[in-house]
């Protein structure tokens, strides 16, 4: 059993944050002075439940990357209520993180192995003049895109495949293997918003797919040239990692 | 003729702003180190046209208030073209501040004079913990509100009457008489939205009326309260001014 696991309650917390101000999800080392919504969480319970906190994620976000609905856990001794935790968490946090849920779970729950899927949503400001209003919260493309060529190129991506050409990182180690539940593309009057369901993501794999599937809407990758990525597992044939500020983390699903 | 139209010409633009970090549209006096809309726009244009530049707004908005389509004009011995000053101008305006529109109008016309009516937009978030990423965009209201109570008290407001009883500045030698054209209540999943048309409004009158429209929705105000502060015209009766942070001057119409 894990230290951790020893303490006599779990606690799962449901999580939304602009993630503008900080480095991303992960505390990067005890004692630095980063700024990552891990260490913020488990500074702020260590204060107000007078023990050593361990919070664990779904995963990590990238700085910039917003959540509407990340899952974290942890163990503690404390005896207060979850009601009570979710009031005074939200009392000490920062206005740019809140808790929207919280909800004492088996003791064995784990939020990152036990993940199911995850759902991400990534919005393009497609406005000529990009709207004041987002301008942290999407990215702006104010050119034309053909969304009919994306929505044809996002269906070669949906199922089971090697992602390897759609990965910053290589570890020849660990599969490449993911599969992809969901992956549309929808047109507002002035955004597009493509949301990706998935059993699991190689690091900026949606990033990847979102700036691929704009070079297709360009005009500058056909739904074949995707299909290839696939086939030759090459990076460098695929589109760029694209700005973290219109990638929120939609929920996870257990 | 006016000082300023002796000026060859006069230019229209459409402006966007979130204007939480502002003290409102109006410069307040020269020399004055205020933020305000009027204050940047008439700073900028000057270094760019290199010459004292007046910008007439199609009204004042409050501190924090936002817009989606400000008018302003302004006149000018520049030879610039209209589609080079909207660039220039976005280089050099900060990032929440946008010029959407520019176009040359007829040298006699005026933002605010000419002004047939103006829709404002309010937001009220209703979810039960606020969204972090409208925190500055709109009002929170966790509590649940009775919208067909809203609706119905909204009907009573529209068409000509007295609006004194709606506004936080009495002047006796002013008329108090507005028409609202259209008060719509729309309720979304996390949203209700109060879009509101009208040929003019009076000093807190949209704030007043969205106050009161959310005393209905508490179930503290009656439909026929509501229409009681029409007939008395007593301040007293209506509801609070509410936070200007929701609020939006969605367009201007000539």
């Amino acid at each position: 059993m894990h230290k951790e696991q020893k303490k006599s309650r779990n606690i799962l917390l449901i999580l939304m944050y602009d993630g503008s101000r900080y480095e991303g999800w992960q505390r990067l080392g005890k004692g630095k002075k980063e700024k990552t919504i891990q260490g913020i969480l488990e500074e702020i319970l260590g204060e107000l439940l007078k023990e050593e906190i361990n919070v664990i994620g779904s995963g990590r976000t990238d700085g910039g990357v917003h959540a509407f609905g990340q899952t974290a856990n942890f163990h503690s001794v404390t005896n207060m209520d979850c009601s009570d935790i979710k009031v005074k968490l939200n009392e000490k946090l920062p206005e740019d993180i809140v808790v929207t849920f919280v909800k004492e779970v088996s003791k064995d729950f784990h939020s990152r192995y036990d993940a199911k899927s995850k759902t991400y949503e990534y919005r393009i400001d497609t406005r000529a003049v990009p709207s004041v209003f987002t301008r942290k919260y999407a990215y702006s493309h104010p050119e034309p895109l053909d969304e009919e060529a994306m929505i044809e190129a996002a269906s070669y991506l949906i199922g089971e495949h090697d992602f390897r050409g759609f990965s910053s990182k290589m570890n020849d180690k660990r599969t490449t293997i993911r599969t992809i539940y969901q992956l549309d593309v929808r047109k507002d009057t002035e955004e597009i918003r493509i949301v990706i369901k998935g059993n699991g993501f190689l690091y900026n794999m949606v990033r990847i797919i979102v700036g691929t599937l704009l070079l297709v809407g360009e005009g500058k990758m056909s739904k074949e040239d995707v299909n290839q990525v696939l086939i030759t597992g090459n990076r460098t044939e695929a589109g760029p990692t694209i700005s973290s500020q219109g990638l929120y983390l939609k929920s996870v699903d257990y």
